[in-house]
């Protein structure tokens, strides 16, 4: 059965709700769902209360709450089924669930264990390197993207005096600009891979070592490890200090465990990091729940199933008005697109329905002076998915013509929610809005630590949830796989062309005479 | 007649040409094209010379080439016919066409000549705050996100001691995050608004000056205005110096004016902000070129068309393998998206054709470990315009493991356009890759101040041509005014509630309540 061929809701896409006319006060006040502090406002989302049920019962088919469960106990949701695959569980929910007894399957419990564990080393670990300011973490993908998303996430919280950096991008010039910069003196970095093995990661680990024997340090006394037991970096003897990751967890999901763990408490102090993990864990509860009612990540899920499998829009937009979440969306990217842009589903049959769409954004009210005129009136329709802070983070605000900044920002989160929904007639055709293009909007009371984590774990499940409904294997990766063989072969025909052979790969030779 | 239906494009992109078996090193020798030192690799789109063909001929029915002149000449292109429109020139080509005494129409002359001075203006002004280290740029927009890239483009090129920061969002912890980190006796501040009434931008002025005052500073030593003749801004008493723009400079066009220049040339000094002037003034002359075989953002733009218009593609990645153009992306997204995001043409009729797609992109090698799960294995097609440099711009770099930085960057470029165009067959599902995703490379030496000025004109011209094929205008931007509109509805909101009366209007009203 294709689900996505559901006559009650192929009916409904046919002739979608009219915001235009629908958007009263009164669907403002009653779209909405709150949960462990978030709340979710969907009134501007072509949505009725029929087709919510339909969506809703589209997700009971596929059981999602108990394959919620089945993933945050530890079974193996990280498979296809028939074909060789990664095959294990995806445990990220576990890295936080550390702050009471509750009962735990097995393999739950061993992994709540071991991430106490690495928590615990790590509180032992911070008074060590108390004089230090500054810490780089050299890291890729999961390994980057979350960690500075929460990190400029929560900045106003850092500890005073600390700061964290990023090298990321093989590009030689990124390590050259970030360390160029530093008193590698009283510089820390990070390297983290699980694999210890990625390729970026290894090369900016081993230009860090020689910046620092040049400044006449020694490398071991910076360094720290964030790997997986057995990986060619799990190798204590090269590094101050060590920390675990696990098979189980997924670099896009990663960001909770040591991945961030390490720059998190070192820049923002532990407490503050244990802050951001009793939000996520508190939200892990909520993916749980049965009730439809009160499951937050699963009515976000089912929003975006609307519009990208009903009304057929290929893109969502995270609009945050909130600088600090600058780099969340780059994030999202990842966990989004890197979990459900998948073509086959859980027994290895090509689906024949849109899986994860493209997620792409950038700040408000930024994005309003930029691409938001295509937004309004291109010929593309972009559901945005808005999140916004009733208070600031630094508490520092001033009236100016009649308002405060935060009011302005508000008022232009609101406003931007219902032009885009009831759109404009004029007599002018530019001055046309057609309107119905929808929107929901994420909020919360202030952008503290435990609010991070909730949203953070807002979208995980979110995720999570839609790959469970489009029946595909969220927690892999392969199509990436390609592209990495390839740039062997092509480093290779690099090297080859540097020594003065004539390379053996052909089409990596023919781009190679085009830079002469 | 609709020239999207030109029927033998609409026959070939039925079945278009097959890359997993048409890459081979003579296409890729073929299909590239050159212009004033950047490059152009177009064999992994999915063309061939016969749709290339068809496409110049397209571009010539809407007299491509005469329009780009008339706009360079000063001919009032942002037009909508028979209705009112903003009914000016686009003149942003003046801004850089100050290196010689060519022949001129005498409108872009004026504009030459008014450029000119405010060149002169701006290297008499520099010596005088020299002792400055800092610079802060108080802008949205136009006024932020191309100044952004470019100096975060150039930061390599930058004089000892000297910084930039930028305050674009009215979100008050953006100015708080800022300003707190510097030392505002050696900070400048430049505040940028043609219209000098901007909300964003206005009030984080007056914060500034708060800012200032509180630091014992007199706000008039430190504050500079970039604006238009005769708004609000324009009262030289309150600036230490004021530099101007004019109504036929788009704010997305406008980082060559001095929205940009008085940032860069503090930054990077007079002579590279001229460099990257003469860049861009190389590339506007190469957009100027009747023979298709010189016009490179023809070239470009014609790719996109396609894959816009007959590929059915929604989407645009710009991939950056450099991380100094990290925010270049997002420079490109407002280009793009706000001057051809149109959904009527030049005559105010509906267009019946996509147009501009959506632009979003993050560096590479950083994506490959993000999204591109998705770009390789996802159900959405995106095609991606992959930007590279043969040199590092420090010149650090090292060899590790038998290859340097970057040649493991490049090869990583080289392999990921490979992939997505040949895919691979496997008995693993999972492992199969399809294939016959479009790419293209923008490559050139190295990314210096020239380079870069002719990369930001190649895209101004691709979004122009791009514009001209659509017959839409690409130069005004009515679709951020009902937002606009509602935004000062939804700030008289909030300052009703916080006196304590009933709100007027009752939208507004319904979100204040879900906030209590």
């Amino acid at each position: 059965m294709n689900f996505f061929k559901n006559p009650q809701l192929v009916q409904a896409s046919q002739k979608p709700p009219d915001l235009r006319k629908l958007l009263t006060p009164e669907r403002i006040s009653s779209f909405q769902m709150q949960a462990a502090g978030l709340k979710l406002f969907y009134a501007t989302e072509r949505v009725t209360d029929d087709i919510l049920d339909a969506l809703y019962s589209l997700a009971s088919d596929r059981n999602v709450i108990s394959q919620m469960k089945a993933m945050q106990s530890g079974e193996r949701v990280n498979l296809i089924q028939g074909y060789e695959s990664e095959n294990r569980p995806a445990l990220h929910t576990a890295m936080r669930d550390v702050f009471d007894q509750g009962k735990r399957s097995p393999i739950a419990q061993a992994a709540v264990d071991l991430a106490k564990k690495e928590i615990e080393k790590l509180r032992l670990f911070l008074p060590e390197v108390e004089k230090f300011t500054d810490i780089v973490q050299v890291g890729i993908g999961g390994s980057f993207l979350g960690p500075e998303a929460i990190y400029v996430g929560l900045e106003a919280y850092a500890l005073q005096g600390k700061r964290a950096h990023f090298i990321s991008n093989v590009d030689p010039d990124e390590t050259t600009k970030v360390l160029s910069r530093l008193d590698l003196s009283k510089t820390l970095v990070i390297v983290v891979s699980k694999s210890g093995s990625t390729l970026e990661t290894v090369t900016n680990e081993a230009l860090v070592r020689e910046w620092l024997r040049e400044a006449g340090l020694n490398p071991k006394d910076h360094l720290i490890a964030v790997t997986g037991k057995g990986s060619p970096m799990d190798d204590p003897a090269k590094y101050r200090a060590s920390f675990y990751i696990w098979d189980y967890i997924g670099g896009r999901y990663s960001v909770t465990s040591m991945v961030g763990g390490v720059l998190l408490a070192f820049t923002l102090g532990i407490e503050t990091y244990l802050e951001f993990l009793e939000g996520a864990h508190e939200m892990d509860l909520v993916a749980l729940e049965e009730d439809p009612q009160k499951n937050l990540p699963l009515l976000g899920a089912l929003l975006g199933i609307w519009n990208r499998n009903f009304l057929n829009l290929p893109t969502v937009a995270v609009i945050p008005y909130s600088q600090a979440l600058a780099r969340f969306p780059a994030h999202l990217q990842q966990l989004d697109m890197e979990s459900n842009g998948k073509h086959i589903n859980k027994e290895g049959k090509l689906v024949d329905y849109p899986t994860g769409p493209i997620i792409w954004g950038e700040p408000g009210t930024n994005g309003q002076h930029s691409f938001f005129q295509s937004i309004h009136q291109g010929t593309a329709i972009v559901p945005l998915e808005i999140i916004g802070f009733k208070k600031t983070q630094y508490g520092e605000d001033q009236m100016i013509q009649g308002s405060y900044s935060q009011e302005k920002l508000l008022a232009n989160l609101f406003a931007q929610a219902i032009a885009l929904a009831q759109g404009q007639d004029n007599p002018n055709p530019n001055k046309v809005f057609t309107g119905n293009r929808p929107s929901s909007i994420l909020f919360a009371e202030k952008l503290d630590p435990f609010t991070m984590g909730k949203i953070l774990a807002y979208y995980e499940h979110k995720v999570v949830f839609q790959g469970f409904i489009w029946h595909i294997n969220s927690f892999d990766q392969e199509g990436v796989q390609l592209g990495k063989k390839l740039a062997t072969e092509m480093i290779k025909t690099f090297e080859e062309a540097r020594e003065g052979k004539v390379p053996t790969y052909k089409l990596g030779e023919a781009y190679l005479k085009l830079l002469e």
